[in-house]
């Protein structure tokens, strides 16, 4: 394997890469398996061949050309066909490797891809029936561009309250589709602003008998596919400028009673005969609810995988630049890369250790929720299938608040550690930070989407505590929680650093938190709804500090087992054990620190000791880690190309690269257009001013 | 006064207005003062009724017209002449005002403006002498155009490290200013890009005898003033897109061997005769460059301030958002407005308190700066004079850490507060995240300048224990340390929530912390130096957990200390002091309990019920002034047209206000110029795959 990739550059970051611990090319063997690192090889190295794909660090470029590339690009995907559906079902991890490359390279591209083959076409697939194949082999080969409509103007997160209606007529065998006002326009679906030709609404169904079955999807036609041009009744236009993915065109519409076909109904979970009766095969409204929702719950794991190639492309860009740039030193003449300096250490290499963590803790979760979809395709009916439906939600409910916001985090870390030059757009940092912003808010707002988790937990204590249940999960991520008891009577026990230097110090501490908070919720709740409170209130006031924290910490918890277990595994090889385990054990303290206010105050830890200990495994880690940061980068990296910062590059030529760049700039050393305004017309000073 | 100040228009937040505890007017005309109140709104109402001040909200433009935008506003700002040097020595606080007022319009303009006038005509003046009245005068009238030009491309922080050189060549009484390579380059210095005429640029001093005196400024012809062409020798350009401030242009410079006058030597620090002898007033060349430096001291304490203008804007945003957005309600008829849930207060309140505290710290800053500087003019050589040089440089070091960190998070905060609406590039939370991005990094890198103020404090300490002087400060913000054996003695003791919402139980706390950190900041060093670490070494090993934290804590007690005392002062009106207090104590527990596990660490905490009670109050704190919430950003809001925000106009009409400005977008309806592109050659799925 180690022989079919290619080698680095030598140069400046040699000093580093010579003195890590492990062989790189071994761990990236491991992490992804020879055939997954061929394919996305042949992704990067097909995009850097094909120049619809070029592009310039940091370009200026307006909206308008930035959406016609992206199309033009999303074109040549469909031409490359990288990955057909067949392979998808062979080694669904693939797709998931697609997104990582595609959005490697830009993700409002990869999500105007998406959007149209997964969103649009996916939904219409498995919401719908035969009758829909039209739409699906129309989105297979672009003879239409596809959307996916269900937010509105005034409503997000309360999906329930969205007001767009579809009423039946039975005298044409028709669906009327119709926005009550602009309030209840469609507002930022991703490809609606300039491209989509149909779209999959979600709106309220109401048949003849003036009944409201709740929210249902149909396709509805937008535009014209042979001009473009907006079909009758359709006002459907852009919402311009956002703070990043400006590639995609997000946009409303407003429907004045447009008229649909009745087949245009997706079906699965409901459907309108002729004559204007409701048919659906579930009984319960709520769950015909979750079940048309249910499309959406794989995005949120992706999400998080999403947030990490963030964080791991920034992470690229700060630690390369870390070991190349060189400022003060002991001695007037000789300057360090400030990689050695214990703070740029500590900075930057615990977010390196949250994305070894989250590698491993994506790609499980991901294949999770594989097995639960090919249940669902299977209809699984089982007990089983539906409590893994339960904990994949839960996972994806805080996975992606996890994700997303150390991302988020990590990333503004690696701008602020890169100084000025991370501030300059083509270092790349910018677009990470921006591109990645909106994974904290679209398919759920983070801290709402925790509600749902702690929910979850909370529901599992009183059916233990009320009828006896175990706490079990099919993936086991709760089963722990059983014994909360006893957990709670654990203490921290490590009385030196080098005991702390072991990952299950920090996931002992994890357990003990995750039972504490959800004891402490508990009692929150019955205090409220003691003092009076309805269940809307009580719920309400309970999150800060309570059951927000024990979603946090549950998915925390998850996400360090999962890695510790990786590094106790014997097949796991002896080469890259030591530096896994390295990492966990900082990843694990790390974010333990986060909540050693709550070990104290729950009587985990006392006194001085404990928390030093902690301080000082991170700093001690932090340091053994730097040699190796390197090399932990350049597992993660892709190609200079896909890349795209010149601080960032494998060859770690930090200033030539980034001078020449600058140097290629478009009219950088010309004259401003505008120069004669400098020259002529001098403001005299004052002559417009005037009194208050 | 109150008459003077406009009412706010009537609309859906009138609910919130009526609720609150006091008259935003009488809040304004306490904190601003009725003749600045006046002075800012003209401001807001000249550029508002100037067409070249016209902008939309989230326009898409290019850096080549914004930057010619910028341009055309500057010269108008001379037209206009706000504030006279007459006038600002009247009332200094309005120079501060006035760069408030420009910055909530765009920062970049306003950078562009201040850089002129300031960076480069003030520093020539304070640095130079009579003979450069003419680069002063050409400033003064725009004949000329100014930068100031530190920074290298390979060196920033370290400015010791600076390459450029400066060699005197008395056969033609000549400096030749020389970049000795491309890693030399002057880089992101701001108006070189495209505008600047003239440099002051830093460069080590050479004299005939080859000895290096250090760094020196210079004033450097860059461009023709005629033409804006380069001069012969100098290779200047512009650096291209940043992640914000776009409108200024930063830029680079190489000289080759260019000759200057000897006259353009800046002389007030050191001078070279006609024949090469040097001449300086200071004997020790260490305090020369101190002093060659002084002139950057003034820019962190004016930082602390933009940064803070920053988060009031984006609060004002989301905290208007916030109290007419709705979402979910306790009936399904009725929604809240999001304002009133736990989590969105806890979110965002706190920051509204950290504003109302900077606001405090940042005037009352500024006004101690303006001392120090009157100080400087005169020529002050008393010990005072100097101590107070030293404490200024500790609390700009470390203010403006604290002041770019929390508006760089509240921002972060506002703009998830607010949703996909918040992703909007029109609602402007970007562009303030952008733009306020850069605060972290120039004037000297956060992380790296803390380390000058705990360099301060600890040898404050060294003094007292070593030489037996008492810790003091012309300021008194180290006063209290000198107490600090028994100050660690102390405790927390409040024992009920109702006692902790007072800011003295969290001020009590801080001087604990500081004092705890002080002295394990003392230990530590001692610890390195006695295991054999050098002094580099040793300082640089202390950082993580204690100097730094240290620093951090010092600050956040000095801007604590500071509104705390201003709600105690007798002149503080009876109507705004209860909802002071309020802000005071939630800005004092908030911000210390992101040290609660030093607290427990050091002792200072034990049990579950400090905490606890710390957590309680908090969220009692912020629910209690959720109602006042919208009226305390009255207080702060410009006009409609400055702050440049759909959802945080001040009629609240949310809704109306952001689907108006979405349908004024460029070509918002229009299909894309590109359609054909979707319509013909459409592309065969799979034509271009190829095996791997």
């Amino acid at each position: 394997m180690a022989h079919s990739v290619a080698d680095l550059p030598s140069g400046p970051l040699d000093l580093y890469r010579k003195k890590a611990s492990f062989n790189w090319k071994d761990m990236l063997c491991f992490i992804e398996g020879e055939e997954n690192v061929a394919f996305k090889q042949h992704v990067f190295k097909t995009l850097e061949n094909d120049p619809v794909f070029a592009r310039r660090p940091g370009e200026d470029i307006s909206l308008e050309k930035m959406r016609e590339l992206a199309f033009l690009r999303v074109k040549q995907l469909f031409r490359y066909d990288f990955l057909t559906k067949d392979e998808a079902m062979a080694n669904p991890v693939k797709t998931l490797l697609l997104n990582d490359c595609l959005g490697m390279y830009d993700w409002a591209t990869s999500a105007k891809f998406f959007l149209h083959k997964g969103m649009f076409g996916a939904t219409v697939a498995n919401s719908g029936s035969r009758r829909h194949d039209k739409y699906v082999d129309g989105a297979a080969d672009m003879t239409l561009f596809g959307c996916f409509a269900l937010t509105e103007l005034s409503h997000g997160s309360n999906t329930r309250g969205l007001r767009t209606t579809a009423t039946y007529d039975p005298s044409t065998q028709e669906f009327v589709i119709n926005s009550p006002d602009f309030e209840a326009a469609k507002f930022w679906v991703g490809n609606l602003g300039k491209t989509a030709t149909h779209a999959v609404v979600f709106a309220q169904l109401y048949t003849p008998d003036k009944a409201c079955h709740g929210l249902h999807s149909f396709v509805v036609p937008i535009r014209d596919p042979k001009t473009l041009l907006a079909l009758p009744g359709v006002l459907v236009g852009d919402m311009g400028k956002k703070l990043g993915q400006n590639a995609l065109d997000n946009g409303f519409a407003l429907f004045h009673n447009v008229r649909i076909p009745r087949e245009n109904l997706l079906n699965r979970t409901g459907d309108v005969a002729p004559n204007g009766s409701y048919i659906t095969p579930f009984k319960d409204p709520n769950k015909r609810f979750g079940a048309s929702l249910g499309a959406l719950s794989g995005g949120r794991v992706s999400i998080t995988r999403m947030a990490l190639v963030n964080l791991k492309l920034a992470l690229v860009i700060a630690i390369r630049f870390s070991a190349t740039r060189r400022q003060f030193g002991p001695k007037d003449t000789e300057e360090l890369p400030v990689l050695e300096y214990q703070l740029q250490q500590w900075r930057l290499i615990p977010y390196l250790a949250a994305a070894y963590a989250l590698e491993q803790f994506t790609k499980s979760t991901f294949m999770n929720f594989v097995e639960f979809q090919i249940g669902q395709v299977m209809r699984d009916k089982s007990d089983r299938q539906a409590e893994l439906g339960k904990e994949i939600h839960a996972i994806g409910c805080s996975s992606k608040p996890m994700g997303s916001w150390t991302a988020q985090r990590g990333i503004q870390e690696c701008r602020e550690a890169c100084g000025g030059h991370g501030y300059l757009a083509m270092n790349r940092l910018g677009d990470l930070r921006n591109d990645n912003d909106p994974n904290c808010t679209y398919e759920g707002d983070n801290n709402v989407l925790l509600q749902q988790t702690s929910n979850y937990l909370l529901s599992l204590l009183a059916a233990k505590l009320h009828g006896g249940e175990r706490i079990e999960s099919p993936l086991h991520t709760v089963d722990f929680m059983d014994d909360f008891k006893s957990i709670l009577q654990s203490k921290f026990s490590a009385t030196t650093m080098e005991q702390c230097m072991n990952s299950s110090v920090p996931l002992a501490a994890y357990k003990w938190l995750v039972c504490f908070l959800l004891e402490e919720s508990q009692k929150r709740l019955d205090q409220q709804r003691a003092s009076g409170k309805d269940e809307f209130e009580a719920r309400n006031n309970s999150q800060v500090y309570y059951c927000r924290s024990l979603a946090i910490a549950y998915i925390e918890h998850m996400c360090l087992q999962r890695f510790h277990d990786l590094t106790m595994d014997q097949d796991t090889p002896a080469g890259v054990r030591p530096v896994l385990s390295k990492l966990c054990a900082l990843h694990g303290l790390w974010s333990l620190s986060g909540h050693m206010a709550t070990l104290y105050q729950g009587n985990y830890m006392s006194g001085r000791k404990p928390a030093e200990l902690v301080q000082m495994a991170i700093l001690t880690l932090c340091s053994q880690l730097k040699d190796d940061a390197v090399a932990l980068v350049d597992v993660f990296a892709p190609t200079d190309f896909i890349l795209n910062s010149p601080i960032g590059k494998a060859d770690g030529q930090l200033y030539k690269n980034l001078w020449s760049t600058v140097m290629q700039g478009d009219d950088v050393l010309q004259r401003p257009s505008w120069w004669k305004e400098f020259c002529a017309d001098k403001p005299v000073v004052g002559s417009l001013s005037s009194k208050l």
